[in-house]
């Protein structure tokens, strides 16, 4: 029997969501994650990969549905210690649960295991039905370049201080992806491309998810070899995004707030862009994005019925049937 | 105004409250305690000090009275997640709001700051109204020497791990100090000897605590130089000890389990000893230590009173006036 692979390029919690959908889309798949980790963050010693944690806790069934990052039934108590004692920085949503995750990830990355032994060691314990790979072993992490309202210069802030602490409010000009020339796929990510009947490309942020994992040397190309189609999903819903911050993101790279601007920065893999296929929303029926198959079709992960729906129809772009 | 300078050598628990009473006794006085740091382990990538903290939390008000370690109202969060992954050790008492206390310590070790200007800052918050300092900035950690039960070879174990896990129950042959030939007296101690107008050496473990503390190399030297009388307090009343597993420890040194086999241990300051003055509980008035100011005082600190009373009277015995 010939099992169908397919490989999801993901962020975070848009990405875990689409990934929970493909999982129950194709129970027999075989499923691959390639996971974003430019917003990984050192914060008090310890080695946070949001993204990672995201996808392994929401696949994993620990995930808080509601806040749709970090783990159910969580508690504060180490973030208010480290406050009590003037511990910076006091911004980042630090949870209890979290930190056990947090502490066993920096041990044996102090250790010298790479991320990817690392990240498929927690997901013993997660079992979450699919591979959750990092896009990378190297460190790279995400630097927005804002202007400093008071001297009108430039600086460049962790993506985390940006996103988390300032809430994305000043414009960035620039993402700069620290360490990303010393960066190449993680052990696995060529094998899954290689293999996979289709690579679908989740709802996530184009420019900090999706684009910081396809920055990556060589990720492209391996991806771009792949024998699967390449679907991608829009995270862009009548020119708004559904979840997150992309819309203050996709201007510092000219990129137009909407499906068809989204999926015209991805491109036609027949033109050297990546995509075969685009969905979009019903409402972004009329999005031309040359050389690419646009389908329209419900995107809102509002339920896991739905969401599952929604992986169907990307792999059904992507010529794969879901009964393999 | 003359303050008095007092320096107190403490182990964990019972050092720390005879350090309470001590600073109960003489508010005005200068109090250094100088702290047993032969303990201290790295689990999970932590640094874990657990006599500094005790002595800390204790002073601070932060200290879990009944338990008589860790924090009041302490939570496991932490602990059970960490059990999840099946991260070892799982029988370390780890709290989230200790795992506060060790991150800070870790980072800041980590970012190469000595353990002494680390304890100073974690006291910042704590604000314990003395002077604590580690007996060494340098690592010692005490390994217990124990016949396997199988082989009949020995083995050493660190400390915690015979404390904790086995609950003291392998008897002892020994007691390694890994690392103390390369260790020196913290900064801030040999000062704190020359200025003392009295030494008391607080009824903490006579081997793992003190004799740990005396072991690292130039500390007698700087102890016996001290121009105030060095008073102990017994740890042991009537042949048991109150807290602790001195019992399981002193054995192993040949130091007999009475108040008078540990004031003979220490022996007298006039004969190349520590000790001008050696308390012992009333029933143990009759011990007799040759050089030694022998007296009879009540040794329980059963209640902040009884131990403020306890410290009077190594004061007494110091000839140090509470009133300066």
């Amino acid at each position: 029997m010939c099992f169908v692979q397919i490989v999801v390029l993901a962020g975070g919690v848009g990405g875990a969501r689409f990934l929970r959908g493909v999982r129950t889309a194709v129970p027999g798949a075989g499923v691959t994650a390639v996971v974003n980790t430019g917003d990984d963050v050192t914060l008090h010693g310890l080695r946070i990969c949001p993204d990672l944690d995201t996808v392994m806790y929401t696949l994993g069934g620990g995930i808080d549905e509601e806040r749709g990052w970090g783990r159910a039934g969580e508690t504060w108590t180490v973030k208010e210690e480290l406050a009590g004692y003037g511990a910076e920085p006091s911004w980042f949503g630090l949870g209890d649960r979290d930190v056990a995750t947090h502490l066993v990830r920096t041990r044996m990355l102090d250790a010298g295991y790479p991320l990817s032994a690392v990240t498929a060691a927690l997901a013993e314990r997660w079992r979450p039905g699919v591979t959750v790979l990092p896009m990378s072993d190297q460190r790279v992490e995400t630097h927005v370049v804002v202007d400093d309202p008071d001297t009108g210069r430039q600086q460049a802030l962790h993506f985390q201080e940006w996103w988390v602490r300032l809430r994305a409010e000043p414009q960035p000009s620039a993402f700069v992806q620290v360490g990303v020339d010393a960066a190449e796929p993680a052990p696995g990510v060529q094998e899954a491309f290689d293999a996979a009947d289709a690579v679908l490309v989740a709802p996530s942020n184009p420019v900090v998810s999706i684009g910081t994992v396809l920055g990556v040397p060589g990720m492209r190309e391996a991806l771009l070899a792949t024998p699967g189609r390449i679907v991608g999903v829009s995270p862009v819903i009548g020119g708004a995004v559904v979840r997150g911050m992309a819309d203050r993101c996709l201007p510092a790279l000219g990129i137009e707030v909407s499906a068809e601007g989204v999926g015209r920065h991805y491109g036609a893999r027949a033109t050297g862009g990546l995509l075969d296929a685009w969905l979009v929303a019903p409402g972004d029926a009329a999005a031309d994005v040359p050389g690419v198959d646009v389908r329209a079709v419900p995107l809102l992960m509002s339920s896991p019925e739905a969401t599952a729906d929604l992986a169907r129809a990307a792999l059904d772009a992507a010529g794969v049937s879901p009964s393999g």
